[in-house]
């Protein structure tokens, strides 16, 4: 077997292992909380299919790439809930770590240009990281509030947490934007998210 | 909110169900079936990674698309074991209708350009197309082979038929097509799959 061949498949059957992450969010058709790679294929598809909305221009092909590999350090280092102040303490530095033990499994060329991506989504400066980020926003909002408060109720999260939320990725899309915050706005006069 | 903003929302909710639409295959890190959802992005992460041993010219972007779409009629067609003949007879009515509805849900191009892809998908004479059919066999021999035996054993699936549907793709990649015949053989002689 060709050495680059060797290290791809080892590489995906390493990631299989991000299938076994959970996430506070449950999905909508079962009663159950979503995985990272599931969540990672539906951001993925929804980067794609809300992409016209971006004030900016984007890169597509780089931008599912992007919200393909976007969670894979978690393999390593956890899906940290984004609302658990504490977690998020050291989640850089295990992230990176994570990083360069997974990209490193990869050919060396191949797995450079991951870990590029991923820093660059991490670092939230160009179109497409700034996209992708709001795209890692919509599914999880979207699942809490047709599941009237899903995980927002289970931990107690506030409409002021999710607003900042949206509000911390650099603004991108005026659209997709209004349209989350208008959910908060529902969510809260629902009684699906707290005020 | 704009109306394609609106269907496409609609879209994003509308395939959450393929989370709920399981695989005969196993993982590796968890005993459970598989999702149709994280085949996808499993599947897609797989066409980008080994793009590069296809022996003829392959556009990614596309590629990657098509992958992420390609089990999307499963939503309403349910998952078609490969090895059941009985399942697969009707199923090419049975997921045309499920396109149909289920790409007609999005604005009217984008609609069209998935469902275009999707035939494409199906009918496996593009480039892309054929790479995309091979991807989709690389995962479950995989799991197969490392979960000793897996799926194979408990539908006493044989190694011409595993033979046969790798040869059913036209040919596209000697490298990968090698790699996957060679697995057959190392599967047969680890009496993970019955000759």
């Amino acid at each position: 077997m060709p050495g680059n061949l060797s290290r791809q498949i080892e590489f995906i059957l390493e990631i299989d292992k991000l299938k076994a992450v959970l996430r506070r969010t449950y999905l909508l058709t079962e009663k159950r909380r979503e995985n990272s790679a599931e969540h990672s294929w539906h951001t993925a598809l929804a980067g794609l299919l809300l992409a016209e909305h971006a004030d900016l221009e984007l890169d597509c092909s780089k931008l599912v790439k992007m919200l393909l590999v976007h969670d894979l350090v978690e393999i390593d280092a956890g899906d940290t809930f984004c609302y658990d102040r504490q977690g998020m303490e050291g989640k850089a530095e295990r992230e990176q770590q994570a990083a360069e033990r997974i990209f490193g499994i990869l050919p060396e060329t191949q797995g450079a240009e991951l870990m590029s991506l991923w820093l660059e989504f991490e670092a939230c400066q160009t179109n497409e990281a700034k996209f992708a980020a709001l795209m890692d926003r919509v599914t999880p909002l979207l699942y809490n509030f047709h599941g009237k408060g899903g995980s927002w109720k289970e931990h107690g999260v506030t409409s002021a947490q999710v607003r900042d939320r949206i509000a911390s990725v650099p603004q991108i899309s005026k659209t997709v934007e209004a349209f989350l915050f208008n959910l908060v706005e529902r969510a809260v006069e629902a009684g699906y998210l707290e005020e």
